[in-house]
């Protein structure tokens, strides 16, 4: 090995609707490499699992180091989950979650202590750990992909509440009556603002005669449609999309204002393919929103801001996680 | 003074839209005596503050005690308040409140050391001290009368945000686009389930035609509908008031819903006037839609229940913040 290497190391997980993300972290939570691998949720809960054993394998390669000095893998993954048991009680995006016992799975194939947050959860701990210099007590992060969710730190500490699911912001209601959401309710910030959301949108659109330049580019079905297509979509001038985005926006700070206006955090971080995208066409309309529908004594001094970690925030918190919880262990 | 009278006293004072309650406790928080007084908002803040001064004095003089034995006085107040200086920022309901200096005020009137604090938040704390054994570690106390406020408790402690004003939930969106609400906003909570929402869809459904028993108890304006009358028609079997109150209870149930799936707490504790009077036609609705709305694994075991100390939990809880301040002060 070469001088100077770390002797301990850590990795990070994020485990998403449509990709398996893997980060290996020295220490001082620097990152080495990261490995990608597509999450293949349709084929269910073993089949994932092996991918991510897989995921964590190849980083640790493309870091040229070896398993053996990893001593904590930390894994965000998606829906409720009950950190202290390591396991998935129910996910909404990813067929046949339901009471999986990710820890117990993982340890048995890796061999080192891992440790399960809340995807957002993790999301959240690493733009505090990585971006908020200033460590404000009470953030929420909030996390617009293929679903939402948000991660709430408060105090300094993860807050997970009395399940250890607290977060779940996407199934917040926001238009009673609204349209249908993955959890089969109706107007849930999920269904009104997510990928998935802006997608059947535009979708619907389409098939209702409006014009976009998006089927120029990917075809009638819109198949593959991704944030960045939008982003280049919106920036040639396509009408379509940008009222979609801007009610997205719009939704996403109506959701804003009703965090500041209930919990009255001091920062409101955003994240999340579809931010990390959109993020310059959606984050001024975000914040005009939220201000509007935040009580004026509430709204004052917060800061609604988009994190620069992009994919890494994941990654981050869940090897800040591995770290701390490796730590008290 | 008779044997065994309390050498110290702390006052709880609940100053609401329509009427101010004070109350006298022991030290144990026995309440000995209360004295009420209507609000009269409209007057503005200074009449209001004489209001509070006189309705101490006559709880006061109702306990047949002395006010040099009062040691600290506690008042919840309407609206995003500044605990730490005692000041009401602002208060939607309560015209002129904003920037009012209440502790400052009433001290200078009364001599005695004041504490403010968000009304939600002393009723909370009231309900927490004195109705839940078990010490739940996080609670949200969720209050509908004129308007709706939530307190929340957690890790035993009122939690107050940023700004010291969390807890707005009156103002959380729940039906983007729907009746205009006090704050300005549309489809805000307080403008679907508070008393004045209740009232308002009532009144204006007789307008459009519809029956109801109200009309023959009150006349056609339904001057003076008081949540009391509601339930007198619904257990009459007035269709129109059992629709409007099921209507009602649906809105609460998915702003529960919401509160469980964001914060996750273990007790949600309903209270209010409307609660008050009509909590065994509602309960059941809210608690079944708060079910259907939560994820599965982050409602189980949370408990949904009705104060039972109705109009005494903002006192209760604003004479328990006068002793725990003044113990620290």
């Amino acid at each position: 090995m070469a001088e100077g290497s770390p002797k301990q190391l850590f990795i990070g997980v994020d485990l998403g609707g449509t990709k398996i993300l893997a980060g290996v972290f020295n220490p001082q939570l620097k990152l080495i490499a990261t490995a990608k691998c597509s999450t293949k949720a349709d084929r269910g809960p073993k089949p994932v699992m092996e991918r991510i054993v897989r995921t964590i394998r190849d980083a640790v390669d493309e870091a040229d180091q070896d398993m053996k000095l990893v001593k904590g893998i930390g894994i965000g993954a998606p829906g409720s989950i009950d950190s202290e048991e390591g396991r998935v009680i129910f996910s909404p995006n990813m067929p046949g979650w339901e009471d999986i016992h990710l820890k117990k799975e993982l340890e048995k194939q890796l061999n080192v202590p891992i440790f399960v947050e809340n995807d957002c959860n993790a999301c959240a701990l690493g733009v505090y750990v990585a971006e908020l210099g200033s460590k404000p007590r009470h953030m929420v992060g909030i996390f617009l992909g293929t679903g939402i969710g948000s991660g709430i730190i408060l105090d300094g500490k993860p807050f997970s509440g009395f399940n250890r699911t607290a977060g779940e912001i996407g199934h917040m209601v926001l238009e009673v009556g609204g349209p249908k959401c993955g959890c089969g309710n109706k107007g849930c910030f999920e269904a009104l603002a997510s990928r998935s959301a802006i997608f059947r949108r535009i979708q619907a659109a389409v098939k209702d005669g409006q014009k976009t330049m998006l089927v120029d580019m990917l075809g009638t079905d819109l198949d593959d449609l991704r944030s960045g297509d939008l982003r280049k979509a919106l920036r040639k001038g396509d009408k379509l999309v940008e009222k979609v985005i801007e009610e997205a926006a719009e939704y996403t700070g109506i959701a804003v204002g009703n965090i500041i206006n209930f919990l009255n955090p001091e920062y409101i971080v955003l994240g999340g393919g579809v931010i990390d995208a959109l993020q310059d066409e959606m984050m001024s309309i975000i914040v005009e929103t939220a201000k509007d529908y935040a009580m004026p004594g509430t709204f004052k001094g917060v800061e609604i801001i988009a994190s620069r970690l992009g994919d890494h925030a994941g990654i981050t918190g869940a090897a800040a996680l591995a770290r701390e919880s490796s730590k008290s262990s």
